[in-house]
Order: C-alpha cells, then sequence, then structure tokens
C-alpha cells in the first residue's frame, strides 16, 4: 500500500464549494497536498487546498489536462466531464466515484434503468426523450395524474422535480429527456451513506430520517439515528448496500430513500461523495464522512461508521424576502444552547431558501437533539442587512 | 454584541505552527476572516488563513504593525513581543490573553510569585538572577539536592528544565535567570484546560491525567477523564478555576497541576491558549479546544466542556536513531484499530523526539482507549526514510 502519509502524493478534487472545503479540512489531518478545479475565481475551496486551478467542470480539455497531473482524483460534485474522467482513467489516474458510475447517474433515466437492472427496488416510472412525448402519452391514456416529473440530467436541490397533478403544471418546464414515476405515499425519507475502499472494505453509517421543508423541497432536519423499528433500519441498510454493491463505487455512496406507507423500501437516488444528510456525522459519529471518503479513496482502512451521541443536521437557508448582503440574525443565541455548533459557508449574498451553512446539534439524549434543533430553527434566521 | 459571521471583523493570530493552523479550521466554521503573522516563510498556517504576514514574533514594530489591523488580536505561542502587545491593548485592539497575563507567563519566577500573591498552592522555590548564585547557594548551605532547575524564560516542551542530582549537573545549562524548585514527589500529573469568556462566562474541561515519557520529558499520553477519585478531580479542578481567576484571563487557560504523594494539588505551569493536554478535545468533546478558544475571545456563548466518550491522545514523535525525510512506518495498520485519528502536522524532517502529530483514540470505554492507545504506540514509528 502507498504511503500517502510521506509521499509527493497528489490528491484532486473537482469542484471548489462548500463539501471539497470541510473535505478539504480533513486532507490536513493526513497532511495530503491538495489541487482543486473550479470556474469560480473566488470559491470556498480556494483558501483550503494546495493548489487552485481555474477551469470549466463540464469542458474535456479543462478537467482532463487537472486530472493528469494528480494520483487520485475525487468530486465534490455530479456534473462534471464524464468524457474526460473515462480518459483519465485510461491514463492511470485513479477516478473515484469512477466515471461509469458517474455516467449512470449523472442521467436519473439511467439511475432508475440501473436500478431495474439490479433488482434494486425503486418506484415505478417510464423515461421520454421529451416533455412533450408525455403529454402525448398522457392522452393516449398511457400515463395517469398525479405524477412526478424530473428531469434526466442537472438537477438538483430539489430543483429539476415536480409533482405534476394536471396538464398545466407541465407548463414551463424544460423540454428535454425527463422521466415520469408514480407519485408514492410514503411515510419518511431515509438515508444510509456507505463507504467502500479500493480494496473492497465496505461499512455504513446508521440510517438516517430527513424531514423535509414542504414547500422548498430541501431537507430542514437530518436526525441520526432515524427513529424506526430495528427491523425496518435492517432493511434500509440491506437495499442501500445492495446498491453500493451493483455500483461496484469506491469512495461514499450516499442512498436516499422512500419509506412507503406500508414499509417498503424504494431507493429515491444516490449520491457518490460526502453528502448533507451526512453532515452531523462531524459531530456526531467516530469518523465523519469527509475523513471516511479520503480513507475510501485512498485505500486506507475505513473508520468506525456509529455514533458517538445523537445527531440532527438544521440546514441555514436564507429566508424568504430578504435578498443581499447576509446576516445571521441571533446566531449567538443559538450558541447558548446545548451542543450547537453553527457551520457558516461563507456566502456573501444571501437569498430565499439559499443553503448558507448547517447547525449541528448533538446529544446524548437524541429526542433533545431534535427539541434544541427546532428551538434553532426557530431563533436563527439568515437573513440581508 | 458584535456579529462576527457578518462583517468586516478581522482575527489576527500570532504564530503559525500546528496549533494555530488546527484554531484556523475551526474559524471556518464560523467564517471568520484571519491573520496570521510568523516569521517562517513555508509555516503551516500560509495554507489555512485569509492573510500571512511575514515577520519575527519577538519584533516590537513587527508585532504592532500586524496588530494594527486587526481587531482581535491571539496567539499559539506565548513568546512574542509583549511590549507591542500592551500598545495594541492601548490603541484600543482587543488582546487574548492580554499583555499583562503574557508578561507573568512568560518568565517563570513572576509566574511562580504570581502564584504564592494570589495563594495558589505550587512547589516552594528560590529565584536566583544567575546560574551562578545557585552555585554560591549551594556552597551556602541555602539549597540542598536534588531540586528541578528552570530556565526563567524560553522553554518549551521539557526545554529549559533539569532535575539536579549534584553540582555537576549544573554544568552546560544556560547562565541567566533560574529558579530552582523543590523536588516534589508525585503520583500524577493533571491539567484543567479553563475558558472564559470576554463578559467572564467560564466552564471547564475535565481532569486529564498526563503519561510523561520518563527520558524525553515529553507528554505521552493524554487520558480524559483522569482515572482519580470525584473528590480529587474537585479539587484540581477548584484550582484550576481559582488560577483562572486570578489572571482574568480571556480564552483558554490550560493548568498543569501535580497530584503529591498525600493527594495535593499543586500548580506547575499555564499556557494561555489552545494546549497538547486537549488535542483529545477535537474528537472526544462536545467542544474542542480550538472552537472553544474562538468562542472565548470572540465573546460568543462558551460550548459544553463535557465529553461524549472516553478519549487518549498519543504524541507522534520522531524515533530515536532517525533523522532525516520522515516516513510514517505502518501509519495504515493503526487505522485500522478502532476509534483511531491520525494528526500528522506536515513537518518534512524528522528527528529524535520531535512532535510530528498526534493521534487520538476514543471509544465508550476509557479502559479499552488506553489499551488501543498502547497498540497505537506499539505499532506506528516516526522514521526517515
Amino acid at each position: 500500500m502507498k504511503n500517502y502519509f510521506s509521499s509527493n502524493f497528489k490528491l484532486g478534487i473537482l469542484g471548489g464549494g462548500q463539501l471539497g472545503k470541510m473535505l478539504l479540512y480533513n486532507t490536513r489531518k493526513f497532511d495530503i497536498y491538495t489541487c482543486v478545479l473550479d470556474a469560480t475565481k473566488d470559491a470556498p475551496c480556494k483558501i483550503a487546498c494546495d493548489e487552485f486551478h481555474l477551469g470549466d467542470l463540464m469542458d474535456y480539455q479543462a478537467v482532463f489536462n487537472f486530472g493528469k497531473q494528480v494520483d487520485v482524483l475525487t468530486i465534490e460534485i455530479e456534473n462534471v466531464n464524464v468524457d474526460a474522467l473515462e480518459d483519465l482513467e485510461k491514463e492511470g489516474v485513479k477516478v473515484y466515484p469512477a466515471s461509469k458510475t458517474l455516467r449512470t447517474i449523472q442521467n436519473k433515466a439511467k439511475q432508475k434503468l440501473f436500478y431495474v437492472d439490479n433488482s434494486i427496488p425503486t418506484a415505478p416510472f417510464s423515461r421520454f426523450a421529451y416533455l412533450s412525448e408525455i403529454e402525448d402519452t398522457i392522452s393516449n391514456g398511457g400515463l395517469n395524474f398525479p405524477f412526478v416529473w424530473k428531469a434526466a440530467q442537472f438537477g438538483y436541490d430539489g430543483n429539476g422535480v415536480k409533482i405534476v397533478r394536471k396538464l398545466s403544471d407541465l407548463e414551463g418546464l424544460p423540454k428535454g429527456e425527463c422521466i415520469a414515476e408514480n407519485l408514492v405515499p410514503f411515510k419518511n425519507e431515509l438515508a444510509v451513506i456507505v463507504a467502500r475502499n479500493a480494496s473492497g472494505e465496505t461499512k455504513s453509517y446508521p440510517v438516517v430520517e430527513m424531514e423535509f421543508h414542504p414547500e422548498a423541497n430541501q431537507v430542514e432536519y437530518v436526525i441520526c439515528p432515524a427513529r424506526i423499528s430495528e427491523d425496518l433500519a435492517k432493511k434500509a441498510e440491506d437495499v442501500a448496500l445492495k446498491t453500493s454493491r451493483a455500483f461496484h463505487h469506491v469512495g461514499l455512496l450516499a442512498v436516499e430513500m422512500f419509506q412507503t406507507e406500508d414499509d417498503q423500501i424504494l431507493v429515491n437516488e444516490v449520491a457518490p461523495r460526502p453528502h448533507n444528510s451526512g453532515h452531523q456525522t462531524i459531530e456526531a459519529s467516530y469518523t465523519s464522512q469527509f475523513e471516511q471518503h479520503l480513507r475510501a479513496i485512498l485505500d486506507l482502512p475505513l473508520g468506525r461508521t456509529d455514533s458517538k451521541v445523537g445527531g440532527v443536521m438544521v440546514n441555514l437557508v436564507g429566508a424568504e424576502g430578504y435578498t443581499g448582503d447576509v446576516f445571521y440574525e441571533h446566531i449567538e443565541n443559538i450558541m447558548k444552547m446545548d451542543g450547537v455548533t453553527p457551520h457558516i459557508y461563507g456566502k456573501k449574498q444571501t437569498r430565499p431558501f439559499r443553503k448558507m451553512g448547517h447547525v449541528t446539534i448533538v446529544n446524548e439524549d437524541l429526542n433533545e437533539a431534535r427539541r434544541v434543533a427546532e428551538q434553532v430553527k426557530k431563533t436563527i434566521k439568515v437573513i440581508s442587512k
């Protein structure tokens, strides 16, 4: 095994955002030399890496030239040029997640077909090359309201997803490739992060429960562990591990799932990287998801994935009605509460529902953590000055 | 209260070493703009701060000019120009620790007199302006062997300290100001870190136990919490809090103490900053010492100081007989062990007993953590290639 701690080894990261920055802090523990590629001159990662390279993540040449200089290449965002990754793999660069995995994940139609091919439970769906085909299928009686429209590509944080209850709901949607998914009534949204290193060692984090904001379709609370039965937790973990095996992924794979009304587990989507549903691991787990991702892609032994204490994460998003220079109203009041750590991402401008940071609440008693989380949510307000 | 999270606020740190680097990671959580002054071009902090300034920490003008540009100024090393700090205080810069505190701490004779003046228990001692005065006092019968010689200034990590059992042990010691301290037989070395913010809110971390390397006089293990009776822990905590009150310090104050054979607590020395005896707080405590130092000097509410799990810290020092390009032999083997996180400081060259990093071991069972710590110590070796 290569001794990363004492060599001229270089780790490359595609994307210079907040996830990359949190990953970079952990490279410092291991004294790893890091290079970051991002198209934004003042990307959050700039201050935390050894080398910052300016370039478009979707541009073949930018990604290929950057990747050629590093030993291991990883991502903090899925929307990168996969052709470049494929050619880098041929050149001997270790790319985690692999180009093949990313190609499947980048396209939601392909991702859904992958689940079907691998007998991974997922909500029934149909693929359409164009939005207009949906309208045709509805008029032919081949598709009934309500259903969930999803753009095949470039959706994130609830963008590119819409519940369609009547024909006019389709107005204004992008015209391109999409899927129509059955609207499955569910009790809970769950997630499991699976870590797998290049040698195949696999560990999974406890099942977490995600409470969503009803309007913004963004995660409002992540609760670790999920308040579900042991049987159901086992079932969710098994589905996540099966998904991980199917992808043969290296690094982290965050598997988002629905718990249906009749307690079936359906895979919604996956992310092959550190994920919003794992931020509470920094304070609550034996090994943070960021350290774990590094251990996995560097083929080091994986760390413990169980929790020291109960953890709840609250996303800090811009309040409705405020756009401009950000001000964190009452942040000092939430810091008085037990077990509260704010993580401010350093974005200078706020706008409604923009992700500006997150707050972790830890406590030996999960219910107490959840109670404090609600206080946090009621107290702090991300506004403009 | 100033909202540090949304302003043009600047935090200055004197010293660009490893402690500063760990402090800087935590400023990122709060999105604090940071400036660092250090005399070394490639200081560890350089990669983690917003502005890096080159300058000698003992130089009045360098420290004053640097300090004038920031709102709050702190240190990661005690040996800085205190006259400059005093003048910066007059100019309205918030300096934590205060120049007065640092002036007392920088000189061990003054520090000991401070304890006596404030009725803080400490080992009996005599102060000498020159080493030659010790020899005179011995020949006059005014001082008996054995005793502990300590240089009044610029000692660190066991440098500047020597047990003197016979006259010839004084040979080769620095000629300047020093103290001779009674050699007190002790069972344990203990430490308590006290946090105090500018508004006076005070919290103390649990008492830790330090096991020293018999030859190098460096801490080998830090064990949190100390395996001592509740009564004794209370006594140590009370002494630490009394010391903190006497200094009126703001920030962290690490109070190192001896537990004598008859269970008295004697203060050995203090450090007004994050300290080696608190590194395990990163993984074991609700609030890491670095986050706590920031909360304190920014006058934010202090975080919980109790532990999530038991924690043991092992210092990683260069193995005897090896000098040159560092190689961390068997580091991947310690990472297989439960609850182990290495922190590699990134120094390129090793030499015997040089501090190259530390390893934290956490476990719900402290004895198990201590057992794993011994395995860690036996397994990893910091050598040269």
